[in-house]
């Protein structure tokens, strides 16, 4: 699904891997029009796991959904021209740059030459100038030596690539910011965004830094405990698992409330001095509350537990597989507006995402897919920069661009 | 550190926790003038740990950069006004609310009765209406099934409040691209955004809800292992421990070489007929491989890997410890021109993160640390609302607003 947000802007991407294309799938669900420029036969990242039966990376199709793609063999000096006019080519949404790239001659004092209001986005690994990557941002955050039952020698690093997709949504946010000022200033600008520096400076924003700074005691794991208020992971009587938070006062009463807890929680408080109501108490004596909310949930089941939770207002929620998530859960369904179908050749047909973002009366149009390799260059080669039919073929010919006949996974289904 | 792309906006935020407060902060860090609403006294999540030594909360003085602050008493009729007031003064780039608190007196409807152009971005846990908080969502994501030595039964979460942050800047993102629509048609916005929402999207675009509708085997847990390619950590000769990640064919080639790999790897590349300078070959035998890589790396130290490495061109990182970070990465230092020193009344100084972002040649100007509650009260209301001393005066004596004399942590140091 698309808004038309950024309808008239039109992105040129040349990057691998998550931050900066999920940055252009974001851009492209807004609305802009963005062109992902690709390697005749694919880039690094195109036949990436996990793949399709039918042939494709889901990996890639899912971080590139709406885009249009034109295949370029940019090792030749032509093909970078070629890239480097689709960036500077005029009109008023045009000039846009979406890269992370490090190479001379995406860069933006050089392309600004052709185009002096420019707007580049450059997504860098390590601020110090080296390389990195999600994963080698994350072991330096501290966050591995906190999860699960990890410690400074033995870290366990979370799954999601947390860094990669804030990463992205703050590229975006650059370029449209940027963007918007460029149509008020006329003014270009040079975007750069390091992945650790997003990670530094989230661990700023949430504090840890300066307890680091602030407090001796250095912070350690407490397992599935919700740090600062009571909140675990329990067992139900069938073997499922739930997740349950008390960090407002109102969720807390709701828990007491549904586990029947009332007449327990006063003498406690009394014996230990202590006043649940405060959520810095509960987070304090987190073991002493799970100890008598673990035998109320593990001796229900989990279709008993649901309606007395919902009933007194308890913030919960069942544990579940992906696979789990997709069959039975209605907010990951077409019943949620925020859902649709697509079919991309080589694919087939599932269940994928456009902007999370609800916009009240908006229209919120059908995506395409994530295109095939080259599927657009045609097109665009005309459109953008208006080539003639003779031109496109030359190039054709010169092995300089190549249409979707060229995608190595699905050379002929288009 | 701020920039001043969003210069001449005015954002109320009314609102508590992580994911709306970033938001705001994050538009702060932009250049907004984001004016926070608290309640006299503080809100709910004003105390919340960790505290400073000096006695503030550091989560809140974190999340609140740069903010300005009101106080006022919106439980009182008169207190509800001011704050409808606020949000729709007249100015061009007034008119813009923030908040996750789903009441009546602030939907979009209500207040764009007085501010036909009002932009409002509301944050919501659950799509389906329900409560859910960053741990009840994660829960439902599947990640915790496969995080560490996580499984269905025995769920490990994430620390990191991932789809908070993911939501706050996509609220951000919303807020500016409605805004810069604002300024060329002269048309307000009402966004919504639920956290489940944002969590199950990035699920799509990262592939794994295709995944799980296309594939039958489900993904299970591989601890530490990258997934898709060849990554993990391992410990030194003296008890260091770091990550590598060889995910690029560059990035293996170099793990090979300073390894000293090359003649190993032919051989065992025949025998097994497969072949590493394909990813997906080195994630099916990535415990062969870190078989290769353990002995080598737990024969030296972190002093004589590092230069070997950095030599060769590895991509890796060392695990530290959040106060490890903070004392030994010159990354998070005030060498690296996101970071400031804050020394707010209350916490004491310390290191503080403006926008990772960096624009060439642009300003960056110092921010403030956050307020005192109600640091603020008195210039807003005479700014924005145009109030007059004795009107203002009569506010504090009903205790309809008060000034930072009234703040529970700090009442005199100001």
């Amino acid at each position: 699904m698309t808004y038309d947000l950024l309808r008239g802007c039109r992105v040129i991407e040349s990057a691998a891997f998550i931050a900066a294309p999920l940055c252009g799938m974001t851009l492209a669900q807004l609305g802009a029009d963005v062109i992902r420029v690709d390697m005749i036969g694919g880039g690094i990242d195109y036949g990436r796991l996990p793949l399709a039966p039918a042939g494709r990376s889901l990996y890639w199709t899912s971080l590139n959904k709406g885009k249009r793609s034109v295949a370029i063999d940019i090792r030749k000096p032509e093909g970078r021209r070629l890239l480097q006019r689709l960036v500077t080519a005029p009109g008023p949404g045009g000039g846009i740059l979406l890269t992370n790239i490090p190479t001379a001659w995406l860069a933006h004092a050089t392309l600004a030459e052709a185009r002096r209001d420019l707007v580049s986005c450059t997504i860098e690994g390590s601020s110090d100038g080296s390389t990195a990557v999600d994963y080698t941002v994350n072991c330096a955050t501290g966050y591995p030596a906190l999860t699960g039952e990890g410690s400074r020698d033995k870290p366990v690093n979370h799954v999601l690539p947390a860094w990669d997709v804030i990463c992205a949504m703050q590229a975006a946010m650059a370029v449209i910011a940027a963007v918007d000022r460029r149509r008020r200033t006329d003014q270009g600008a040079e975007l750069r965004l390091a992945l650790s520096d997003v990670a530094f400076s989230t661990l700023s924003h949430l504090g840890l830094l300066a307890e680091a700074q602030l407090i001796e005691q250095e912070r350690t794991s407490i397992g599935n405990h919700i740090y600062g208020a009571f909140g675990r992971d329990f067992a139900t009587r069938d073997g499922q698992r739930i997740m349950v938070a008390a960090i407002s006062l109102k969720q807390w009463n709701a828990l007491v409330e549904a586990c029947g807890l009332a007449a327990i929680i006063g003498p406690i408080e009394q014996g230990l001095g202590c006043d649940f109501s405060k959520e810095g108490d509960r987070f304090a004596h987190r073991q002493l509350i799970a100890g008598l909310v673990e035998p109320w949930c593990a001796a229900r089941s989990l279709d008993e537990i649901k309606p007395v939770f919902d009933r007194a207002g308890v913030c919960w929620g069942p544990y579940r597989t992906v696979k789990e998530l997709v069959a039975q859960d209605p907010r990951v369904s077409l019943a949620n507006p925020i859902f649709e179908t697509m079919d991309p050749a080589g694919v087939g047909p599932h269940l994928a995402a456009g902007p999370a973002l609800r916009i009240a009366a908006a229209e919120r149009k059908p995506s395409t897919a994530a295109p095939l390799l080259g599927q657009h260059t045609d097109p665009v080669l005309q459109e953008v920069l208006r080539l003639s039919p003779a031109e496109i073929d030359r190039l054709h010919e010169e092995g300089i661009v190549a249409g979707a006949e060229r995608d190595p996974l699905l050379g002929t289904d288009r």
